[in-house]
């Protein structure tokens, strides 16, 4: 992949730290993907290793998580 | 500022973490600070709302946590 994709659950804490990740690395550059909102892309973010929201997966494969917003188990929850 | 500030503590965590931010955002735009071997700006970053290391600062203030290395407390201990 070419673009880092950023992973959210809609959360304050998610939409604040979207908000940073576009003005740093500009809204070309990253798939923004709300995960409550696209429940079937729950199973693609945890294979990419996030383990809570908001996280920013990059082009080479690393998960940066970011503050925590929420767990995986509690967005699946 | 214009630039963020990317503070670490030289843990492996922070090593991988540095080198993600530096692909994302460019070297030109962050300033690297090891605060386990620059102790002066240990108070900056914790008025900067650092409480664990890696994290960034950006540009306009926001402090994004990143992964987890180390506590504040860690580091200063």
């Amino acid at each position: 992949m070419s673009k880092s994709i950023f992973y959210h659950a809609g959360c304050p804490v998610c939409i604040s730290a979207e908000h940073d990740i576009i003005n740093l690395i500009g809204a070309d550059n990253v798939e923004i993907v709300n995960i409550d909102e696209n429940r079937n892309r729950i199973s693609e973010a945890e294979q990419a290793g996030v383990e809570s929201v908001p996280a920013l997966v990059t082009p080479n494969g690393h998960t940066l998580h970011i503050n925590f917003g929420a767990s995986m188990a509690d967005v699946k929850g």
